[in-house]
Parts: C-alpha cells; sequence; structure tokens
C-alpha cells in the first residue's frame, strides 16, 4: 500500500520512534505530527490530553493514512482504546509493544518501568503487563525531570548522570529488577547514561524500536507494507516552534528534516 | 477468548516454540501437534509438506483453535501464504517474526540464516529480509546436521562444537554478520554453543521467543487474548513416536508433559 503510516507526539519524543520505523521500515512514508506548542502533555488531565490528541488525529487522517502510531506514552495512556474504537484503520500506541518486550526479556520477572508522572499515575504499564502475566512485579517511577533536560539537550557527562541517578536511586537500591522499560519516548535519548547507572546486568526497553516492530509485524500480518522500491519523501509537521525539534531530529537521531510545516489545528 | 492456541510441526523442534508461548502467555491454552511420524520436513518436496501440513491443521481446526501457530520453519515458507488465505483465524510463521527480530537488531545490515536444506532452498528468509528492507545482505547456509545431532541429544560438549564449528566455518570466515538468524525451530537447543563458535559480537535471533512475541501482540491487538487468571492444561498430540518429544519436553525445555495422545491423522 502506497500510503504513509501516520505518527503523532505531544511534541519531539516521538521522533526516536519515527527514527526506528525509518530504520526498520526504510521504504514506508511517514507523516510525523508533533504539538510542539502545548508540549508536555505528561502533567495536562485526561480531558485534555483526549482532546488535544483527537484534533491531532483529525489531521493526518485527512492526510489518508494506513496506519496511526500514538508515538507518546501519555496519549497511549489516555486514548488509545477510544481510538482503536473509532478509527477504522489499525492504532497502535507504544506502552503495549515495550510491555511485550520486556515479557520477553525478563527472566526474573522483575521489571522497572520509568516514565512521566501521567504516564505512571495512570498505571497504563503494570496493567499491560498484568493483563498477560499477573505475577510480574512492576517497580514504577515518575522521573519528571528527564524530559526537560533532553529538550535542554543534556543527554551524557556529569550533569546527566547525577540527575539520573538520584532519580533512579530507589529503584537502583532494590538490585532486583533485570529490564527496564523507558516509558517515555523522550528517554531513548538518555539510554547510554541510564544503562551506564542501572549497570549492564538490566537489560533497557526502548519503546520506539519495540514500537517499530510491531508495526511491521501488524503491517506484515495485514499485508500493507509497501511493496515497491522507493526512497520515501517523510512529511513533518509542528504546531508550534520547531526549534528543539529540528535539533533533536539532525543532531541526535539523523533524521535529516529540511522542511517543517506548521499544522493549524489548534483553535485557541 | 477462552479458546487454545494451535501450534503445529513437522516434530519437536516446535517445543522450542511453545516453551516460549508459555513463558511469555502463561494465561494461553496450547494445542500442539507433532509429526513425529513423518519428521523431518526438512528433505520432503513441497507438495508433501503442503499436504502433510494441511492434514494437521484439520486436526486442529475441530478442536476449536483461536490462532494457528506454524512452528516449523519448512512448513512456514511453503504454506503460510496459502493457510493465511484459506483459514478464518490469525495464522503466524516462524519466518516473519525472526526476519523483522533481525532487521530490529542489525546495525551492519549484514544478517546471517542458518536452516534446514528445505527452508535454505525455498529462500523464504531472503524474501522476508528484502522485502522490507532491500539494501540487506543476506548470508544464508543450510546446517543439515544439526536437527539429527539435537534429536540424538548432543547439545553441547566437544562433539556439539566441533560439527557447529565445521558446519559455520563459511560464514564465521567472513566475519561480516553482526546478526544471526536460527531459522529452524530445533536450532535454539543448540544456541549456547553456536553463540560460544560465532562470538558474542553476533546477536542470536530465535524464532520461538520472536514468534510468540508477535503471537502475543497479534491477539493483543485483536482483543483475543484469555483475560481471566488460569493455569492452563496444554494438550500434546503426535502422530508417531513421543520418547524422543518427552525427552525434549521435559529434559531441555522444562515443560511438564505427562499425557501425549495419538493423532490419527496420516490415511496411509
Amino acid at each position: 500500500m502506497d500510503q504513509p503510516i501516520g505518527v503523532i507526539d505531544s511534541g519531539v519524543g516521538g521522533l526516536t520512534v519515527a527514527s526506528e520505523l525509518m530504520r526498520q521500515l526504510p521504504k514506508e512514508k511517514l507523516i510525523y505530527l508533533g504539538d510542539t506548542l502545548r508540549c508536555p502533555y505528561g502533567p495536562r488531565p485526561k480531558e485534555e490530553v483526549i482532546q488535544f490528541t483527537m484534533e491531532m488525529v483529525d489531521f493526518l487522517l485527512k492526510k489518508d493514512i494506513k496506519l496511526l502510531v500514538v508515538a507518546c506514552n501519555t496519549a497511549t495512556a489516555f486514548t488509545l482504546e477510544l481510538l482503536q474504537e473509532k478509527l477504522a484503520i489499525p492504532v497502535i500506541g507504544v506502552i503495549q509493544p515495550g510491555a511485550r518486550a520486556a515479557i520477553k526479556m525478563t527472566q526474573k520477572m522483575q521489571i522497572g518501568v520509568i516514565g512521566t508522572e501521567g504516564t505512571i499515575a495512570s498505571k497504563a504499564y503494570p496493567e499491560a503487563l498484568h493483563s498477560i502475566n499477573s505475577e510480574i512485579e512492576v517497580h514504577d517511577l515518575a522521573c519528571p525531570l528527564f524530559v526537560p533536560m533532553v529538550e535542554r539537550g543534556v543527554l551524557n557527562g556529569p550533569d546527566a548522570y547525577s540527575v539520573i541517578e538520584d532519580s533512579l536511586h530507589s529503584i537502583k537500591e532494590k538490585q532486583q529488577i533485570d529490564t527496564l522499560i523507558l516509558g517515555c519516548t523522550h528517554y531513548p535519548l538518555l539510554k547510554d547514561t541510564i544503562q551506564a547507572v542501572v549497570g549492564d546486568a538490566v537489560h533497557i526497553i526502548s519503546s520506539g524500536e519495540e514500537t517499530a516492530r510491531e508495526v511491521s509485524a501488524i503491517m506484515g500480518y495485514h499485508q500493507t507494507l509497501y511493496e515497491g522500491e522507493r526512497i520515501p519523501m517523510h512529511e513533518f509537521y509542528t504546531t508550534g516552534s520547531w526549534e528543539v525539534f529540528q535539533q533533536i531530529a539532525n543532531n541526535w537521531l539523523n533524521i535529516p528534516i529540511n522542511i517543517i510545516e506548521n499544522a493549524n489545528i489548534v483553535i485557541d
């Protein structure tokens, strides 16, 4: 199928998912919409996250997408079921793929989850994990300092290490987990530093990689993958500022973004 | 959904897939059918593999399965598309999940594939890999000695190491691959020895783990997972001898099998 894959995110974090989609599905065209004007979603009430997400979805549906990726953990926690009910196309969130990958990986049945306050408070990861295996012990922890740190470009070095070490203190002290889910799409940019803090014995699961893998599986299964040969021209839209967006795309993810268009989806 | 997942294999190899399904989806009931009477499928002509597979599928459909796993690479290569067309339930093979996992994993775009003569001759892995990314270089190699070795119970030690080292000589010499797909469901039982031969720098992909992960994803997406709490009673059927079957299940995979029933699916 020629049609593009739609990707929505509260801002720039979903670029880690987009980058993995491009790597694992190099023939597929992406249309990405980041709600940079109203980012972050993490601290917002549920109703607001649903309203904003629906506005983004409407914008992408007009672009004739064949599949929608909700590349934001907070939006996935609050809107995935609703979107899967309402939309005629497949909708893939970032929580379930991470949960399934962690279940595949863990040997000790002790899984850590870190994310924004909204995602952690939603209990979406413990629910996803326990719906499959109720014996898994989940250690979840909100890390509210990580997103602002990534957006300031502090990804490694002593400052990043110090903030991450302090934040993960309670998870690290228990020394029980063998698998840690990065439950926020910003966090893969901190992966090296997080790995250094938690040690090599802990396997880190990055939502982006796992979501791209499941998009590939679902599209393979439904036979909706693009079958010819092409170098796709991706499209990027934001609702507001795009400085951090372009910086993260070009400097850290090696996504060459030349054109970002403004998406006028915000009424007020 | 209460219904069981059906698993078919030419014999005992598919038990590595069943074992991973039990680990990753502990609430799901399995009905496994191994065609031990007519095993192996690897050297058989395509028409025969199709006929035997169809007989097994008919047996499992009568057991009201909700999803079918073709846990045999040769049968997947020859029958997957046909089964997906004909059956009303989802059909998952072992080739595509392994291919997708390898694409996720490789950094050098150099992927090795080892399997039976039938699977390697079918070119199913290069096709699956290239349909997604035509720039991947695939190094495939038939290892006809591995299945008989596993069935004799030789999994490690100097004899196994020597056979595996000789067999993988041509792949190892090139020193290019960073990812190796075990394209036969018997091979995960040799994984430690294969890893020792190819070295730690090569990431080994085991079809069983990856197929179980995709079964979980497809059933999660289609909302057909069992939602309650239960310890399922799995059922195992073979068409002939079950000595090797019980040995592999009990000794090497820690699958407690007390009852194996005979499946009278073979007419002549």
